[in-house]
């Protein structure tokens, strides 16, 4: 009869491919046996009624990246993958962002630098390319990828991040000769600033305007600019954080002519709307990010997409400002003028419980499609299944037991994150995650921190599943 | 240190999820533990070099069905299943068939009489209703579907077997009602009927004649007809045997309205086109099937339809009949007038060969894939997941080792079918199934029969996971 | 210097083509000349301020149709062809419905019996082929085409009426094969049946459960399986009445690939709702029509089908009944059941008006687009151009006078037509006819009929322009 | 009875909206009537057998543009505009190119300068903005606009042409606040020039690697990008010389969302393709032109497209150099790498002859299609309607009268053009123009000029109709 280090036992065990109620052991920092009557164990966790999923993986997450102009980001490493693992994350991917004239091996070094040691959850760099010179494309990025940083993001839009189209299709082809994944932020730069600057001129500067100036239709050319320059290159490709039905029109068409492109999307884009940044005395600045919330009509064509398939993948795009604060949200220029709101919202520790409570709890999608889009997919899109994402034998154990009868608002007071405030304040959530095992180790216990020593590793990643398939076929 | 009764050992494993190395146990018919050092067995085989896949399910199967006019099909459900293990494929779901005026039950009764005991794969009907009574709808398929019977076929098209809307609007409604699954055949009868009649007045009566009076529009028609009257039910369908771009078109627009609709294609739409009934001295006879094989931008639509999603089955629409025989192809009537020439060719033992070879050897789709169209995703759909189509701990040791490199054509002198033929005859394969293994019983080694004593089961089934989804959301 | 009959003079003229500012000549009931300076005549009128258009056609009328049960039609040739003139129409295209069993000579001839010497408006039939028999497709239907009667209607739904995929094939192999046209009216008679029986069981019999028994899927499945039927037999199509966006996408799938499909709709489908048919006290019977009005969103997608494009004509499906009244919509049974209301509104008068002030005032549309729709596009279609829907010298003098500025709610009291109400009571509408030409006769003046003698005339027919150019092109 | 210059009698008379038999009279270089019986004049030209439709129109024109480095165009406005009434076209809209940091204003004096008292055909030129300085924005675009300049072309391809998106944004806003129409070259310079390097870096530099370095996706690309900054200035927008159905099916996407958007194709799409760019000895260097000839495939989408009515303007974009020329295809760089072969191949003479016989002779379209495409709607789409693109009365006396028996190949020895050659050389044209009338004048007879002295005028423009009917929704 088997010993193990840990068995969680009588759960409902669901997969992104099945659920089942068995017992699972752990041994050594990896799940070791499913079944029942599996052994011993010098600790047991009786799951009854609650259900165990895989970690859950949050592959678009933002912590420490410099803004410039005074403005901090209110995540560190440190309390970033707390809040991650608080809310049933196990992994996330943040992003190593160059800055036009930065050594992009350097950038990796300092954020290693911020986060090695200091992590709760196991973390994995993407790489941002915001100025792809010869040495970057030729020297860097192909080292880079060969140490397993497997996924590179480029942005259509934001001054001093933008790649214009020729040098994201060098980028791409980067990435096809290397065997990397691309991600994109699909907004039309020009168009925005065209927006922007006609809003200006009628004085039209409140955090609404945020909204005005960056359409869907925008968003919908970028997108199909993205997947044409992708289709050019003959490489797939991510669109990240779409926010509604044109931009999802893209990818479907996109892939209906055979093209493998991922779409992406977030909790902002189904539970908010630009009507939150018409909030009164100046809260609307809270919701600033982009892409926008839109309209109730977009979260109804998110939930398709989420539901039918469009989308394999749902992130936070967790990027933290405080509200109140020199440094975030209500800076000197930001509280007169949209354009100075820093951009961005926390979101990594409410990710999941949103997706669980408005997906499975009130019957839209299945426990298998909610494993699917906040762990599996995250790991065989970015290069890490099945270590990651997977309940079976031989995987990291990393496992999430929810109480989907849990049922609590979200609160800024019950959360770990460095924010100051949370955009879903208010939201009733049925079902919370209760307790948190990274590779075997219990980090959250009852709903809290156990006070565990920040035991998150960084992850060199393999190729994606996408990139595999394309190579295969080509 | 367990003991099994047998090891797979050394093979690489795959399902529709994942690709891995590792090591097998079965123990009383179920798979017990999988990975590596698992222990002893009784017996061991050794897969190096070799893949080991979930024992293939073909879902679309006739067998002894009575054809009228002295017509008999070349396989009892002894040679059927025979020709099935010897495929690859563990599990077979033929059809119960109804004709006016026979009682349902009376009906699943008789087939069981045919099939128990002789039975060398494990067998499941699906019901044909030809003659929807309120005997039928209100007493006898509410019964049989809790007796596990959980998926009707409906037809609309054949002279005696054809529904019109309504009663297929009953038929769906009965489905709804009861946890049931509708399959239909997608043919408008009139304008084939229409399109017959003109060629014969001309003299058009040749095989060739078949595909000109089934042309897509009929299909294309018929299809989004079926989908519309499903959807008036709010119940998911299956379309049947899809053979053409049109077709797949209306079942993906249905789904991007969100629709639960699955497709499925088989073989002939891939590697056969319209010419092959154009063959000379009558042997285009030996291609007569429903839909009709189209052409080559067809082939490459169908392709498209297995990579890209629009197909979730692939089965083989086996429905053999002897080629040079009275009671066969060329019967009386059949030799000089296309209309007299049975419908349907043999496939079942050639199903998976095929796609094995022109999909995974030629690198169209993945092993994950290979195995989700060949035999999980028809677990799932009708009802019999994860107890088939999966390799996991406690599901059934339905298991197939595959040789990769074996390249071989396929040939009439080597299939165990009942029919004097095959539409293949030629066709190069590279990768053929050699070990074959049902519920822990070795019924195909080397290739060949084993000999064992027919074990297949008849098998209950559950809900179909689209049933279980639409009641979900309901 | 040239003399003339009749000149109006400083009117704007506007045509599909153009609009100018120019005098019109007319000589012997024809146009003679346009420009300025023309010359004398008998009789000048002023149009300064207004506008002259081609006096309107509806070509979908239905007078003196037989109903069956007791039920009598509200108008009969002199009111109804009253009525069209006083709302601007000056031709209208009624059928002849032959009924199982009838000859269909017979009908026109009983037809021609009830309308000759009666009309105001200039008339022209078309034939509802409800017994395709032999002897109807055979010989009947194309001596009548020779003679003039160049389009066929069929019904896919209505008891009595409707046709099989089959007889529609045959009908429409005969348009083909003598150049004729044909209309169907597109609802899937199964479903309906089906639902009727449901809502029945339950007791829902309310007027509005006509409209929830009517469902758009029912119309778009029947839309889609007519367009296939004219695809098998390559012949032109004219979808008539069309309610809604997903029909309307069917019209224009088929246009994508290139077949010629003409789209029809209506006014009840701009103004009304099945919010209607709900109203108290039984007078949603006064909305009862087939297919129903829809919602609000079908209201905005029927526009955009007028805007761009998918409409070629507007008509008003004029078929009237009286509401208050034993032999109308509150007959015995009809008034505690909706299954016994007579299907069909009044709307030959109110048409045009109701198109002018929501499309042309309300800056819709523009005037030559009003023109195409109310007139040209419907002589264009069934080969009345250019005698009729267009002002050039030779054409017909059919002219109407708008006046654009006149304010005045449609009003019952105001009407002409046979029936006791009107469906747009109250709506209200700028800009009206005031004068009424035909061919040459001035049989409105001010708004009101000047009591001229019934000039009106049967015109045969040419083939459609989409014939020939199918003819062309084949 | 009247007395008139000149009567044309006999002819069938094409427009684009009927065909009929009349006669024609010319009074003062205007149609001043149209019927039988007219009048006597002092010349009459008899039209028996012959077709007569309005003077073409081509509003895709390139003469006496500077290309720098030597390289000069082969025609002048003298030879361009007789070698266009010679193809039976009497108006052209050439374009007046501003060059970086040239004056607009100036521009547009350079260019009468070189046309006024030269041409043969009536002329009035495009804009190009290709520097959208404030000072051109703000003060000469307005200005010009006012001027009777109601169209500007901008370039999203060509160093030293191309504009960025927002500098189209900036004068597709100018165009809506003046009411003019912007018309756009559609293909992403960044993707061409990113293959152009990987082929010039393969030593890929023959005239065929010109076609496989703008691929149809930056073509498709670019025109979704125009269509969405049209989309968000809500203006209308002209797609320019479009080859292929991925380019076609993004302006059909548009359409359907209601944007008005017109699209253009040209004879070298119809019958040319990119295997002509493959022939021997650089000959290949005759077919260089941007977007480059495609496939059969693209020539039947393009064919569609004109039956079907995406397209609703046919164009020559007539660009002419020679080919034996150091100042033409074959300079000294230019015989060596395509880079530098001059892009863009003659066509004013032969665009209506092609459209002719291929399109009228041939049965794909009809005779008012032909107008339509080749004359009315370029009257329309640009403000001349209905002075130009018309035969009523009071229009300009543009008339041209086609042989639609004649039939000869197309040579360069018969053409009138500056350039060497004719990349049509040999291509059978049944149906050429042999009269042509200029505002009364006859310029052509029999086929060649009249040598009548240059009599064409410049024509200052309204507004297109499709801007005044944006301005009445808006």
């Amino acid at each position: 009869m088997a010993h193990y280090d840990l068995i969680i036992s009588n759960g409902t065990v669901a997969t992104a491919d099945q659920v089942r109620q068995c017992d699972i052991a752990v041994k050594d920092g990896l799940i070791a046996a499913l079944g029942t009557d599996l052994g011993s164990a010098d600790r047991t966790i009786d799951a009854t009624g609650k259900i165990v999923v895989p970690g859950g993986i949050d592959s678009h997450v933002h912590i420490s990246q410099p803004s410039g102009d005074g403005i901090v980001m209110a995540d560190d490493f440190e309390s970033g993958t707390l809040s991650a693992v608080c809310g049933g994350t196990t992994t996330i991917l943040p992003f190593a962002l160059q800055q036009k004239g930065q050594s992009l091996r350097d950038v990796v070094k300092a954020y290693h630098a911020l986060a090695d040691g200091k992590c709760h959850a196991d973390v994995s760099f993407h790489l941002i390319v915001s100025d792809p010179t010869p040495q970057v494309l030729g020297q860097d990025l192909p080292a880079l990828v060969a140490d397993g940083y497997t996924s590179f993001k480029v942005f259509m839009t934001y001054e001093g991040l933008k790649l214009n189209d020729r040098e994201i299709l060098e980028t791409m082809d980067v990435a096809r000769e290397t065997g990397a994944l691309v991600m994109v932020h699909c907004e039309n730069e020009d168009a925005i600033r065209f927006l922007i600057d006609r809003h200006v001129a009628r004085g039209d500067v409140e955090p609404r305007h945020h909204a005005s100036t960056r359409p869907a239709i925008a968003e919908r050319e970028a997108t199909h600019r993205a997947i044409s320059l992708a289709e050019i290159i003959e490489t797939p490709v991510v669109i990240v954080h779409v926010s509604n039905r044109q931009a999802m029109d893209e990818i479907a068409r996109a892939r209906s002519r055979g093209r493998p492109v991922v779409g992406e999307t977030c909790p902002q884009y189904l539970v908010l709307t630009a009507d939150d940044l018409d909030k009164t005395n100046w809260e609307g600045a809270k919701f600033v990010c982009s892409p926008p919330p839109r309209d109730t009509d977009s979260q109804i064509a998110c939930w398709e997409g989420i539901e039918g398939g469009v989308f394999d993948l749902f992130s936070s795009d967790h990027c933290p400002f405080r509200y109140d604060d020199e440094a975030g949200k209500l800076n000197a220029r930001g509280r007169t003028d949209f354009r100075w709101i820093p951009n961005g919202i926390p979101g990594v520790e409410t990710r999941l419980p949103i997706l669980f409570s408005e997906g499975v709890s009130k019957g839209r999608i299945s426990l298998e499609r909610f494993v699917a889009l906040g762990s599996t997919n995250h790991a065989k899109t970015y290069g890490l299944y099945p270590q990651k994402g997977q309940i079976a034998e031989g995987s990291d154990a990393d496992l999430v037991i929810w109480d989907p009868e849990l049922e609590r608002p979200i609160s800024q007071e019950r959360l770990h994150h460095g924010a100051d405030y949370t955009p879903y304040e208010g939201l009733m959530i049925k079902g919370w995650p209760v307790e948190v095992i990274l590779r075997g180790t219990q980090v959250v216990a009852g709903g809290e921190p156990t006070g565990a020593a920040p035991g998150g590793r960084h992850l060199a990643r393999g190729k994606s599943a996408l990139v595999t398939e394309q190579e295969r076929r080509a």
